[in-house]
């Protein structure tokens, strides 16, 4: 492998024929297609595609309204005790999760359901949103947490109050939106339009792009197995996951006993993203699981009635670190102060 | 003042001119030299000054250190729950502070003593650290909240083994400190050289460096009340505050039922710093006034012994938004993930 890598790299100090010859390597492997035959995407490398990919019409990604819905995503304000931000449970700086089993919100109140906070990286290529799917879209979705009495906690009248009381905000919802009336709606789409930006390609997005060399080969070998055994049914397109799926369905889910999540009322439930899993444990509805090869051995139990030697799961967690992908430079931003309006935070 | 700001720009387009032009203006400003004599002093312009200034001998800031420090200043997993990590409380985003009257960590307590969060930016400037300045430097005061239980609440032994777990930052103490021996000092002294690059340079500081016209006139009328009232007798240096004195002098504090703090055995109290006070707020050791007016009024009846009329109060809170300075730009750093091997978040 090393030796095809440094060939390619002599090649393309040659200049022009390397486009040509990287593109045979690329051909070569059928695997390739394999995996697009299954279902598995790309994230566009393209800017443009990836824009039209990840855009709202009805709240279109602007420049101005990203720098803005950053701010408010960092913002603990937005919380009835001033100290919970969209960050808290979805941090950037951790894959975009907490790293705790289910999640922990205001006044340390644990999800009374045990659910687990999913990564809100690439979650722009999600069908929908929570677990139970129960939301459509990221701008939907933002409104929920930030209400709920478990997370922030905050009523949308405060939420606008806290907001509106800072001048220099109420300026970049004016500069964004055209008008200076902040609502509950726009706070949250804005923070939408942020977070559909969070995307991150990886190794294996160049790879499905036909550069076979993005992959090791231990990397393919896992991905052949991740196709054979049926997991690309449920993990597919480029979210690697994010449509509604059955759960459980061969067998029972051992860890069902940990608080009462049953799906949707059809007892569906969202197959989670699998890119950047390596960062995200733990693991399921419920964070149940730590490890990642105790999950895919579950995986394949529950949902493909099938017993996964420890061979194959190791092969398809190597595969799975080619999801690993490169995370938006994100400047920390500076926040407006509050004023003497700004209702004061609520500890209790 | 505008005008003369527009003369000043003309000038510049001169060419060399100009510099002699505004230190003519700099020196028949006699302000300057007031306020250096009331031992006012600026962040130096100059980096070598500068980071002469913030330099620890026994911990040299390297930018190595540095890079590193910040990763562990925003990891939450140097808490004993993986939720709180030092940015909680010193949130970088808004003024250093957290924002609420007493700080609330570890399983959502509150500061047994009700002490407010003081802020990070800056802090390098402090003759001591704490509110009772318990602390001789920033490598020790980071020892304090990791440990405290109403705060992060984690052990020595937890924060090394968390650390110690994850290969990537293993390695980048390696190559920090020549050996791979994660230790709890190293990575308090690492958060604490991290914490020494935080300073903000405010127009201030450009004033006290010879431009006259770095201050508004209202600020500078402002900064005549403050030295004059005497407040810079306590808010001095390159803090503007950071040492110890004795609270309160004059009058008793009315607020001082709020909380059971006394200061140190001898009754002192850090004098915070003014700087970025404008976005600082709640103020006081037990963060009991939201209003900076009353902030102001407050400190002239304790300390000075003197009732500042409302005109005074204003134009020394005019003068003290020429503290707020230009915060060091962050990027959000991208943390190690968590293996088998790191101990898990605890939530109780």
């Amino acid at each position: 492998m090393k030796q095809i890598i440094f060939s390619i790299t002599a090649l393309i100090a040659l200049g022009t024929t390397t486009v040509m010859a990287k593109a045979t390597v690329a051909k070569t492997d059928p695997l390739i297609d394999a995996a697009k035959k299954a279902g598995l995407a790309p994230i566009p490398a393209d800017k443009a595609t990836l824009m039209k990919l990840i855009d709202n019409p009805k709240n279109p990604v602007t420049d101005a309204k990203v720098a803005l819905g950053k701010k408010l995503y960092f913002d603990p304000r937005l919380s009835k005790s001033g100290l919970i931000s969209c960050n808290t449970c979805h941090n950037l700086a951790t894959g975009g999760v907490d790293g705790v089993p289910a999640a922990i919100g205001h006044h340390w109140t644990a999800n009374p359901h045990h659910l687990n906070s999913p990564t809100v990286y690439n979650a722009v290529f999600m069908s929908k949103q929570f677990w139970d799917g129960r939301s459509p879209d990221l701008e939907d979705q933002a409104q929920g947490p930030m209400q709920a009495a478990p997370e922030m906690a905050i009523t949308k009248e405060m939420a606008v109050e806290r907001i509106s009381s800072m001048p220099a905000y109420v300026k970049e919802f004016k500069s964004v939106y055209g008008d200076d009336k902040v609502t509950f709606k726009k706070i949250a789409d804005t923070i939408g339009a942020f977070e559909r930006t969070l995307v991150t390609p990886a190794p294996f997005d160049k790879f499905l792009q036909g550069d076979a060399t993005a992959l090791t080969d231990a990397q393919k070998e896992g991905l052949k197995v991740f196709i054979d055994k049926g997991c690309a049914s449920c993990h597919t397109g480029v979210g690697i996951g994010g449509g509604m799926q059955p759960f459980p369905v061969a067998k029972p889910y051992k860890y069902a006993n940990i608080g009462d999540f049953k799906g949707d009322k059809n007892g569906m439930v969202k197959a989670p993203t699998l890119r950047n899993i390596t960062e995200t444990a733990p693991y399921f509805h419920n964070g149940a699981v730590w490890s990642l090869a105790e999950a895919i051995k579950i995986m394949g139990e529950t949902q493909l009635g099938t017993e996964l030697t420890d061979k194959e799961v190791a092969s398809i967690k190597t595969f799975l670190t080619s999801l690993t992908g490169e995370k938006p430079k994100i400047v920390y931003p500076q926040l407006p102060a509050v004023t003497d309006k700004t209702p004061k935070p609520v500890a209790k």
